[in-house]
């Protein structure tokens, strides 16, 4: 009894030995972190590269091309995986748990896509996944939501979870860049997705926040379930619109739990410049977490770039040491709340004259624009009706800045038709 | 070993009893907080006040008016210590762990005031204090700065650590009010010290700052050694300044790293308004960690009400589920670095004409301006100058937006004529 009490003091941390999949920009970053740190034991015994012909920094000597050298050396007990295609990590973290090793990885697709999955072979084969680096690069959101907001009723999560496209609108509103000039500066730095589709069309913010949605409300989702509206389609007009407004645009995850629902999107919005979202800029990235207790809390760092979310990957290997492991409460407490789609925004949508939008597409038509060769329509339209217009290439949809997403009433007014 | 990599998931989490001694705001958050959430096993067995004529909001038999009640109760394993007294509330905390109890504490001047003494009791007993609710209200700063930036190279730690000023300084700025209004305001939403003038002179952002100095640097200071300068001082010139020149004023507490030595501060500052701390308003508070991977990171959430402080309270009772305790790794390291107040930092001062400040006591004299009645100097000042400014009544300062807190080289020009 005692000496259980007294683990965090006592146990002597257990010494690592990490294989690592991938050496790009966040694979360098881990291992100069893990180099310049002391008091971690830690050690990097092979790594795993697929060009053969590409020059390294380090000794050849630490690096192989086949992936079983490292899955199944025994000696090796945590996996790091650092690689970019999803299915491919997908196959390792299953063989690495199968074979008994410890998971660390920063893969946000391979983590929303699978993490059924995932945690069903954590039970089963007792060991653990942990991904920090993949939701908001430096934030330690998840690890915060485990563990102390274990108790606080939280009603809703939403941020800035994308570090490229802040970068990108940053530049776009203070610099005056055009969007492919911000995208060019993005990519230089490192910050955008290989595929930039996957940033601008908001899919990675959806990856991250179907993920932290899993943590918040215990709810797992696929990634198809939630909406993503990207900034690929924001025209001139719309940033004059924002700029005349006093407003930045920003592209925004956002879960609430509403009338017993989870209710998710991700859309660019409107956001007043003194809005504490407006001074997150560049690739930084902010999550709000909004409790019944700890009322509104907000974590602000670098969501993209080699340290930050190298940095994170090192708190999990360090939580590796002494045996940490999600426990998943909210989801092993079972509330199992459903998700719905059923909800109304309100919004700002911009499009050239004669497209085929009309105030009848809205729930509450609010007012409308007519430019040159542009026209703006606002108001309050059902999320159904979004992810239809997203698909148009000509529709640019923006968030009002006071964001109203109800739920519609069960009781709706065509049932009386149906 | 299969049995101990898994305790997270398989170890059933004990059950609570708690012994609570104080039952005003902090203590009533508390109950609350605890009747209205799940999954926490933990019960208030009894609460021990003081005051025998107060009315209640529960029925008289949890109430003991004698400590040891609690104290030498077997059954209750955890105190929860919430009463103003800080010598008073160090003797509950040494007789608990003596006999065997882990303790949760929200007095941050009986932490910062006792820090080593605490210590070493945790480790002599082999009991654990938390006091998440000492720091920030319900921001979760200690136990990450614990458990996630352990193996980051922090180099500050910095921000608005104090609710109630922070109110006040809100509505001077942005409602006009006069100083007694607003300090008023914060005391009738029970935001203030008990004695006001713990918060508005700096005295209880500077025990926070002890505190968080501890686990930020691993170095057990005595408050007495941190120079705290506060906002009683401020002048209607410095208001004006400040809107004149687009500054809001927001009193910071602020901890460096740097050649190898810890300098800290708490004072005053003028703050651009499209800076992050600016849009942290009325009792929110906000901590900026800045480190060699995660670089800068940010947290914000309410410092003061009792809701915030009882959902960290309750955030570290739950913690004891699993037997959490601090490892205070930086000081087990025993980096043991050196405290100094050898430093300069860029101030402006305001004060009636008449007063005996001249240029001459900078270390640079920026400049002068004289109005009807005040003059100001801003220039770079040592840390013990300000300290004897901060005596006189009339001497307003304030640092610049820009702070340099600069270490004074080893080789002083004194030294020469010593």
């Amino acid at each position: 009894m005692a000496q259980e009490e007294n683990k965090n003091q006592h146990t002597p941390h257990k010494k690592l030995k990490l294989g690592v999949f991938g050496f790009g920009c966040v694979g360098q970053g881990l291992y100069h972190v893990l180099n310049e740190t002391h008091g971690i034991k830690a050690e990097i015994k092979k790594i795993c590269v697929k060009n053969r012909d590409k020059k390294r920094i380090l000794d050849s000597a630490i690096f192989t091309y086949d992936k079983n050298d490292i899955l199944t050396d025994n000696e090796i007990n945590v996996i790091v995986e650092l690689i970019d295609d999803a299915n491919a990590a997908f196959e390792i973290v299953k063989t690495a748990l199968q074979n008994g090793k410890h998971v660390v990885t920063a893969n946000k697709r391979m983590i929303a896509e699978h993490l059924p999955e995932i945690y069903a072979l954590q039970q089963k084969h007792n060991r653990s996944v942990l991904y920090e680096g993949s939701v908001c690069g430096s934030i330690p959101i998840l690890r915060n939501l485990e563990e102390y907001y274990d108790n606080d009723l939280i009603t809703s999560i939403e941020g800035i979870f994308n570090g490229s496209t802040n970068y990108i609108l940053t530049k776009i509103f203070e610099e005056r860049k055009s969007y492919t000039e911000a995208l060019k500066g993005a990519q230089d730095l490192g910050f955008a997705e290989s595929d930039p589709s996957l940033d601008v069309k908001g899919f990675d913010p959806k990856f991250k926040l179907t993920i932290a949605i899993a943590h918040t409300f215990g709810v797992f989702l696929k990634p198809e379930q939630v909406i993503n509206i990207g900034i690929q389609k924001i025209a001139a007009t719309d940033l004059k619109y924002a700029r005349e407004n006093n407003y930045a645009i920003k592209l925004v995850a956002r879960a609430y739990k509403k009338n017993g629902k989870v209710f998710a999107l991700v859309a660019p919005q409107f956001i007043p410049t003194d809005h504490m979202l407006a001074s997150v800029r560049n690739e930084y990235n902010a999550v709000l977490v909004e409790g019944a207790f700890a009322e509104k809390q907000v974590f602000i760092g670098k969501g993209a770039g080699s340290y930050p979310t190298g940095s994170a990957v090192l708190s999990d290997i360090s939580a590796l040491t002494y045996d940490y492991r999600y426990e998943y409460k909210k989801y092993a407490q079972g509330e199992g709340l459903p998700f719905s789609n059923e909800a109304t925004v309100d919004v700002v949508v911009s499009f050239p004259k004669g497209s085929l939008l009309s105030p009848k597409d809205f729930e509450t038509f609010k007012g409308g624009y007519q430019g040159n060769d542009y026209q703006f329509m606002t108001g309050t339209v059902k999320l159904e009706k979004l992810k239809i217009w997203n698909e148009w290439d000509d529709v640019s949809i923006i968030l009002a800045p006071e964001l109203n997403l109800n739920p519609v009433e069960e009781t709706k007014k065509e049932l009386l038709f149906a």
